[in-house]
This record gives structure tokens, C-alpha cells and sequence, in this order.
């Protein structure tokens, strides 16, 4: 115990929602050098844990001016995630607390389900997946049922950042035409290397592309980017994929489009709101493809991770909470 | 039909399955050249169609000495895929009967189902939608449920011959390092372009591989190249996948070794026999991933046909019969 007292005090975890524990590996790793306090153990007595000097975001707990009250000795808030639409960033800079997120660390493997989405919805992979499964196929042999394929076919990406470059690099090497349409224009040299068509105007992009992917930031400019005057604009056989939040998508547009038959697929890892209920017709889309925000949620992801850990054994409270909240990130 | 009696007539179609007539849109193209005889009339009355010049197998029908001597006029034999194992060429070329099947026009798209499948499989993308379809998240969130990846990791190619090597060069944009088994080496030029490493034997190739994707032609020497001992020499997390043909993989012990968790999946387009039936526990199996046989099924593949065809007003038997087998390739 008296060890414990040596090493600063993180609190995280969430009260409101079951999510599963830390992973052992993890617990074990903080512990090297945080003890760490659970939210619903704090909630029952804050005054005891005013010493607290990090909040570790993971699906919880809500940051909000209520809970930074209750710490005032709190000198980083971190999340682990890339997006950072859940914290109020005035209101926590004002109070002088340092933040971080995980950028680049996520690059390869969101990128990766990017690909996979809109190749696994190309290709009606889950439908036949399915439908094999269920013997679908003695009696109708999928002969003719074609599909549409990535291979040689025109994409858009929404949010050209560090996570969009890395997919447009793999898609190049289908021969995919990329086009993009971002805040700002990449350079010439960062153009050329994957060959794409800068749009500044979103809606003259859209009728051109056989793949939407949305990979933009959530931002109020951001919010329901792609609503129903853009899936006017796509082509009817046009699909469309979302690796960002949920919220960039105006959702009942997109349902309506669906329905209407105004673009071809959707493939999302990300909705409004998450998990999205079982009853949601979305999941009885038969060109719908929903993964549950997994995006990020690779092995390799986390070896990388944990290779770019360094710690001091005392360690300052800012870059070491850094690498500790890039570990945790899940 | 005097109009019909100037056409060559071809024969095609398969009596003892139920397959799909042909789309309509090939019956339009083929019937501007040929007189289409389906094997279900032509059985009724061989000595009426005596005069065919040309088999066009598209699932059927099967061709073998019966039928051919039946068909004393046929000049070529025609088959609508890339592989042939379903032909006895010896005994065809014996008669002095031509042979065309369909190489590099399915590359694309048998690549990419290729990726497709690895990724989905690597991210475990067919369970994650039945699961949170089926409501499984709102309990059991899925954040500690990690993934291998694809991006970074080794591929073992098991013959690199076209799609292969077009394969090669897809995966080599996910930063994957590329090892290959094949008869013959590639040149230094094509190896170096996707900076790949060959191995003569294929049993000191699996050890390192994280994915082994399989894509050989069907011989007698490829049959059973990965079985019980293959397995045990790839690694416990490593995932199988096969777009070639569902013989290459002893599939028995392909069973065994995904029960003895000797390996991590599989993903495979192609099993035996084919379809698979319904009971089959491969089906049963939550690390397996089975499509119906549809790799090179996709609309784009038969755009690319369709522009490759060019029919003289009155065709020579020959090379417009491979175009139009070409056509009909699905």
C-alpha cells in the first residue's frame, strides 16, 4: 500500500454503461505506474479522491464541469479515441487541463475497414454469406446474380486527413480513381502520389463516384455532411461507407435514399446512436452492411501501440499519460 | 428461319442441375452469330443437330465422349472459366477439337474477392454483423474484442500466375510482406516490383505466414496441396484462403485443424462439393467465412468482356467463339 501512494491517481471508466473492464494486459501496464480509480468507486466518495491527477476517457466517464469540479488537482484529460466529439474542449482548456487524443496510431487499421467495407459491400458479402449458409444455393445458384466491383471504379472521400490518405493509397492500388473533397487541398507532390481530383465543392463530387467514403471529423460544419440533397446527387448505384461518427450521416435521409433506391448500398461502422436497436430497419436492408464501431479495434493496432510506449519510472504527468492513453485505446 | 439456318449453331446449357438460363442480354449477343441449341433439346434428338460447330460449357453440359461422338461437326470447345479442370483436354484435342477457356479477364475481380475475403476475415466482419444484427451489443459491447489485421502483416501466396500476382500487387498496399510458392520463379524485375520473396518449397514457407491465400490451377499436383500437414506448420493465428478450386485444399483435414485450433480461419470461396451442403459444419464454424463460388462474378468483369469483343458480321469459328465465351463468362 504504501507503494500505491507513490504513484499518481487516474480515474476512469464509466458509471451509466456496462462496458467490459480495462483487459488485464492493460490494467497491468497503468499499474506500473498510476493506481488506478474506477468512476463508480469514485461516485461514492469523491472527497476521498481529490488527489486525482488524470482522467482516462474510454467510453466514459462523462467530462463534464460536475465531475472537473470534484478534481481540481486533474492536469490531463486524454481519450482514447482519434474523435474528440464527446469533450468539451473550451470549457476543459479554460481550466488550464492538458488534453490528448490518439492520432496516426489508428491510421492502418481504420483505413483497413474502410477497404473492407466497401469491398465486402461490392461484393454482397455478407448476403452470400448468408444465404449460402442458410442452402440457399441448391435450388438458386448465384450465376447471375453479379455484383458490382471496387476494382477499377471512382472514389470519393469526405476528409482527406492523415486516415483518408492511407485509404486512398490502398485503393490506388486497385485501380480505383480518387477523388476527394476536403477543408483544404493537399499539395501537389501529395496529390500526384495517388493521383487525385481535388473537389472543393462536395455536391460536384458526388455524382461521379461508384464509393462514397465519409471520413471527416465530427464538427458542427461536419454534421449531417452527407444528407439527402447528396444522396440526390449519387449515382443510383453508388455506395456509401462511413468510418467516422455516425452523426456525419443525416440518417433518416439515408434511410429514406435507401428505400427510394437513390443510391445502391450503405456500408457504416458508424450510426446514430451506437449500438443502434436490434429493430432499426437498417439492419433488414438487405444492401446494408452495420459493423459496431470496430474500426480501430485491431490486435496489431495495439502492438504498435505499445512499442511507441515510454515511460519513465517517475513519471511527468503529460506525455507518460499520453502513451498510457494511446495503450488503452480500443 | 432461314435466317437461322445461315448461323452455326452452339450447344450449351446442363440437364441434370437446375442452373439459371442464360441473361438474356448474352442470348442477344450469341444469337447475332449463333443458333443457341440447349442441351435439353439437343438430348431429345441428337441426330437433328448434327451440323453444331461449337460447345459453350457454362455449367454443362458435360463433355465427354458420348456427347462429342455424338457431335461429329464441333470445332471448338469452349468453357467459360479461367480453370479447366473440368475437362478432359487430352481426349478433346485427340478429336483435333479446339479449346478455349477465359484467362486475365477475371483477374480484377478474383484479386479482390481475394482481399475481400482476407480482410473480412481478419476482421472478423461476417460476425460482427450477425452478431449486432441479432442484438448482441447492448449487453456484450464489443471494445475488448480485438482483431488480427491485415495491413502489416505476412502473405503466403500459393501460386503466382496472373491473379496472383495482381493480387500481389493489391496487398502490397496494406504494407503486407509477400512470400510466394510457385513451379516456376518469377524475374527479378516482377519480384522486386512487389518486392516479394520466393519459396521453391511451400512447407518452408507456411511458418511465416499470416495469411495463405491459395491460388493455383486445379492439377493433379496441386490437389490436397494444403492438407493435415500444412496446417500444423502454419501458424495457430493464421488464416487460410482459397479462390482457386475447392480440391487444392484437403478439406477434411482443413476440419481437423481448424477444430484443433491448429490454425486461426478460413475464408474460402471455394469448397467441395459445390454448393456445400447445408449441414455441413465448415457452415457451423464462427472463424470461417464461405461465399458460393462467386469470385469472379461481378458486372464490371463482363463490361471489360463486352468491349473485348469483336465479331466479324460472319464468324470464322474461331476466335469469335472465344469471344463469345468470353462474354458468357460469370
Amino acid at each position: 500500500m504504501a507503494c500505491m501512494k507513490t504513484k499518481p491517481r487516474i480515474l476512469t471508466g464509466s458509471l451509466d454503461r456496462s462496458y467490459p473492464p480495462l483487459p488485464v494486459d492493460y490494467v497491468n501496464i497503468i499499474e506500473k505506474h498510476f493506481e488506478i480509480v474506477y468512476h463508480k468507486d469514485f461516485e461514492k466518495d469523491p472527497d476521498h479522491f481529490q488527489d486525482i491527477s488524470a482522467v482516462l476517457w474510454r467510453y466514459g466517464p462523462s467530462i463534464d464541469e460536475d465531475l472537473l469540479n470534484k478534481l481540481p488537482n486533474v492536469k490531463i484529460v486524454a481519450t482514447v479515441s482519434v474523435g474528440y466529439n464527446h469533450l468539451d474542449i473550451p470549457m476543459i482548456r479554460n481550466r488550464g487541463i492538458k488534453l490528448s487524443h490518439t492520432p496516426n496510431v489508428l491510421n492502418d487499421a481504420v483505413a483497413e475497414m474502410g477497404l473492407t467495407l466497401m469491398l465486402a459491400s461490392a461484393r454482397n458479402l455478407v448476403r452470400f454469406t448468408e444465404e449460402y449458409k442458410d442452402g440457399a444455393y441448391p435450388e438458386r445458384a448465384p450465376v447471375n446474380d453479379v455484383t458490382p466491383q471496387f476494382s477499377g471504379s471512382t472514389l470519393g472521400i469526405v476528409g482527406m486527413g492523415r486516415i483518408g490518405y492511407t485509404l486512398a493509397l490502398q485503393a490506388k492500388a486497385f485501380q480505383v480513381k480518387i477523388l476527394y473533397h476536403n477543408r483544404t487541398r493537399k499539395s501537389t507532390a501529395e496529390e500526384k502520389a495517388i493521383d487525385a481530383t481535388y473537389f472543393s465543392s462536395l455536391n460536384e463530387m458526388l455524382p461521379h463516384c461508384d464509393f462514397v467514403m465519409v471520413l471527416v471529423n465530427l464538427t458542427p460544419e461536419t454534421t449531417h455532411i452527407m444528407g439527402a440533397q447528396q444522396f440526390k446527387l449519387m449515382k443510383k448505384t453508388a455506395i456509401l461507407a462511413n468510418c467516422s461518427r455516425g452523426q456525419t450521416v443525416d440518417q433518416e435521409a439515408l434511410v429514406k435514399a435507401l428505400k427510394a433506391g437513390d443510391i445502391g448500398g450503405a456500408a457504416l461502422d458508424v450510426v446514430t446512436p451506437e449500438p443502434l436497436p436490434k429493430e432499426h430497419e437498417l439492419f433488414k436492408m438487405p444492401n446494408v452492411i452495420l459493423t459496431p464501431h470496430i474500426s480501430s479495434q485491431t490486435r496489431k493496432t495495439r502492438c504498435v501501440i505499445l512499442k511507441r510506449l515510454r515511460l519513465p519510472t517517475a513519471p511527468p504527468i503529460d506525455r507518460s499519460v499520453f502513451s498510457i492513453f494511446i495503450i488503452t485505446n480500443c
